[in-house]
């Protein structure tokens, strides 16, 4: 496929292009408005769900923002678009518009930094600028954000289970499509320390890992050769790195006897072997006589690298029954335990178990006779009434340098200078709270300028900075809010300023309705 | 993000490249080989599953790989790629190699053609040429058609539960980065009339299809304005194609009403009004509802077109729910089901439920000594053993024109010929059947050659006839097999002469084990 059109501006739902014909006709093309974008819930994985997401593909997004604009092959779609009539369906006043103003130049971006640990209803990008051109970005900011966080955030789940043990991202051959690499560098902010996606990592500056595959050990066999000829010809080229597959034919029997010899050959040559990789089989038990004849070889630090099938629940799981089974096979189960590198694909490249971010991009104000005018929409579910205003965004440390919690301001609002602040749960009217200054160890303000009316105002981190940022506020988290199954649920309020607003806002709309 | 490096022929798995090198350093890697893939399991939703897969992403895959090749930036991440102890992990008579004969112009590619219904084991594409070069293009391959096979599927099973009315693809804003470009080409293989996504719908020759958004009556509403102005300003620009979304204030009190006036408008004007969209909310209640008011107002053939959160169970649920229901409020169940059109977003393009085809790729046989030699993989779970040697796949008919199902010959077989096919069951050794001449009405062979040694011999059709395709297919499946939950079971087979292969292979490794 030629991606030029696909990946280019064109790069929207159609209905952003069309209503921002209906602003142009009415003259409102260039009206300033703000859209906020936040998810609504934490990721739900069915029998675990999670307590906080990892915030990715910010840079992802505004690169791509950077780099398209309407340009004559995208017109040119747009102009030959006929209607049922056989009418064109965009006028060429506003395809002259699109090619001369169709460009993300004159949008300002807030955004929470990536890494940021992040919660529901807060929002983690804003956009502000003209209506018509912020409205053709919406889709394309929700689709990177929506999927880098899902990933990071199931990343991090797994180096949580993982008890800070290596992790490494398999799972391009099963993920989605091109997709992978956004994936892949979602799940090297979320928490993988390696992926074996080698396009991605030298783009990014890592080295990909692998081990070997079945098929190497298979072709061996076809010309007649075994599986410990197969084993010594990647352990010859790969002196000091080679993971030796032990499951092709029989792990306990074949693999891992054929692997002692060849790590028995590295070590006379003067070589530290590093590992072996299950990748069938009960993993655990597995793992656990595996190391017991490593141990009687006196290998006794190589590493035993797991794969199939892995999530944060069946790591778990298999830690659990390696602590609960090991020393019945005279086994040291912590020893074996840090020696465990996991390989996990499918289940974190799709984050299986909620295969999407609900987040979503709102209109929340408007600009217009010198001023912002919040805006709102009422819905059928009122989980879904939105938080209207231009705000900022806080987060609140206790002196034990705990995050406590996130909530919206107005604007205006300076809390930092205020004695007590009101907070109000964004959904539930009866839920209301107050801060006290003494509570209150630090309070941070979370959105920082990206974009400056289309002047890129911000350094994007590389990928380590970014990890640092996680891990700074992972370690910041409380353990509660952390936990895999039914987490703690972390805090998020309105101020009592912000929810007047919304509660007026909310009251005029019904009374429109009720006078019609 | 420079994505050359990314999505070039470096997107593989890095233990392809190392397993390059090993052949290489070995004399093999020239050593033709035959890759065969296929996937063990229909998906499994939870409380539904699959009973065929559609098949998409070939010409996604073949563009791709004729596209790519090592070159000079390819070569240099690799050369620059250290072990641990500093030393090169690629040898340079290696990236020699790789940069003179490092694409994939010696490969000769078999495949089922896209839109065909496919099974489990049986094998979807075939790889054949020197065993280093379809070692590094395996990775793609798994990557491209496991995600379009997937969602394609998904998209047949959501057409077949809108019962055959128009379904739209919305999912973009939440589906995996980039790929919701492939995700929406694997949609409209199996199932969908449209897409939002309006780069890959004018990429393949389609008019991509929308509506507008709640922030469009809500910017109307900050101006002053009101939900009607909206709904006008909509009209009057597309005067044949608005579907106005009632939703945003009150669907029943505000919106359906408001819509009505526009419709009565056009009306006036000569237009024939096309829709409204309903977006939250109790979509079956609710478009009943609405129906009723658009009725009474004497517009019998307005559309309703319903999104939020569906899939094709709870499509399939909405009907029944009309079914059961419409009659007490004095509408019309059948005609109202002839009105809906589904708007289907994040399930279909993340395939919830299943987010993953666990479809592989697997080394069957290698050519040496002038003879193709079957290889085999034994495993701890013995449904992962797979079935060896160059083989043909076929499809028997019965005289009304279903399909009963596939089974897998020897190359040098020949089915047609033969008085009694002996079929055996893939993975049940005790499980047998005998197929008289008499009981096949047609037998089809399935794989196609689409590129010879490096030759693309294959004209791609075009997504339209692709989908006729696709419907023929399905239209040869027995309703049971189409079944939306507990599915009957297509049967697939090999025959006895492929499965002694495979059951001599497997003994002749046991016997290894045994001996060591």
């Amino acid at each position: 496929m030629n991606n030029k059109i696909s990946e280019g501006i064109l790069f929207t739902d159609f209905y952003q292009i069309t209503m921002a014909q209906v602003y142009f006709k009415e003259g409102m093309h260039k009206m300033p408005s703000r859209f906020e974008y936040f998810f609504r819930h934490y990721p739900d994985y069915g029998a675990h769900k999670a307590g906080y997401c990892v915030n990715a593909g910010l840079e992802t997004f505004i690169k791509w923002m950077m780099s398209v604009r309407f340009d004559d092959e995208s017109i040119n779609c747009l102009r030959q678009h006929t209607d049922l009539s056989g009418r064109p369906v965009f006028q060429e006043a506003f395809l002259e518009w699109l090619k001369n103003e169709g460009n993300f130049n004159s949008l300002s971006i807030y955004a929470i930094p990536e890494g940021r640990v992040i919660h529901p209803n807060v929002p983690i990008v804003v956009i502000e600028g003209p209506i018509a051109l912020a409205q053709i970005l919406e889709t394309s900011l929700l689709n990177h954000l929506n999927y880098q966080i899902l990933i990071a955030t199931k990343a991090a789940r797994v180096k949580e289970s993982a008890l800070g043990r290596p992790v490494f991202e398999f799972g391009m051959r099963r993920g989605p499509g091109m997709a992978v690499n956004a994936g892949a560098r979602a799940t090297l902010i979320g928490g993988a320390d390696f992926t074996s996606n080698a396009g991605i990592s030298y783009q990014l500056g890592y080295k990909p890992k692998g081990t070997h595959a079945h098929s190497m050990v298979q072709a061996f066999l076809a010309l007649g050769k075994s599986e410990i000829d197969a084993f010594r010809a990647c352990a010859e080229l790969y002196q000091d790195s080679s993971v030796l597959l032990v499951d092709t034919i029989d792990t306990l029997r074949s693999g891992v006897p054929n692997a002692i010899k060849i790590f028995t050959e590295l070590r006379d040559k003067g070589y530290k072997p590093l590992g072996i990789r299950l990748d069938s089989g009960d993993l655990a038990y597995l793992a656990i006589q595996s190391v017991k004849m490593l141990d009687n070889a006196g290998f006794n630090d190589v590493n035993i690298v797991l794969s199939n099938q892995l999530d944060e629940i069946i790591i778990w799981q298999i830690i659990t029954q390696i602590r609960s089974e090991a020393a019945r096979y005279g086994v040291n189960a912590e020893n074996l335990i840090n020696r465990l590198i996991y390989g996990v694909g499918t289940s974190l490249i799709t984050s299986k178990g909620h295969e999407a971010l609900d987040g979503v991009c709102k209109l929340v104000a408007v600009f217009k006779n010198s001023e912002w005018k919040s805006t709102m929409k009422l819905a059928e579910n009122t989980g879904k009434t939105l938080n209207p205003a231009r705000k900022k965004i806080w987060r609140v440390y206790e002196d034990n340098g705990k995050a406590v919690g996130d909530f919206l301001s107005l604007d205006t609002e300076k809390p930092y200078d205020m004695d007590e602040i009101i907070l109000r749960h964004p959904m539930d009217n009866t839920k209301k709270r107050i801060l006290k200054k003494s509570d209150i160890f630090k309070i941070e303000e979370l959105l920082t300028v990206i974009m400056d009316k289309g002047q890129l105002v911000y350094k994007f981190p590389s990928i380590e900075e970014i990890r640092k940022t996680k891990e700074i506020d992972m370690a910041n988290l409380h353990s509660g809010v952390k936990r895999i199954i039914f987490p703690h649920e972390y805090h998020v309020s309105l101020t009592d300023a912000l929810w007047k607003i919304k509660e007026n806002l909310i009251t005029k709309i019904k009374d429109e309705i009720g006078r019609q």
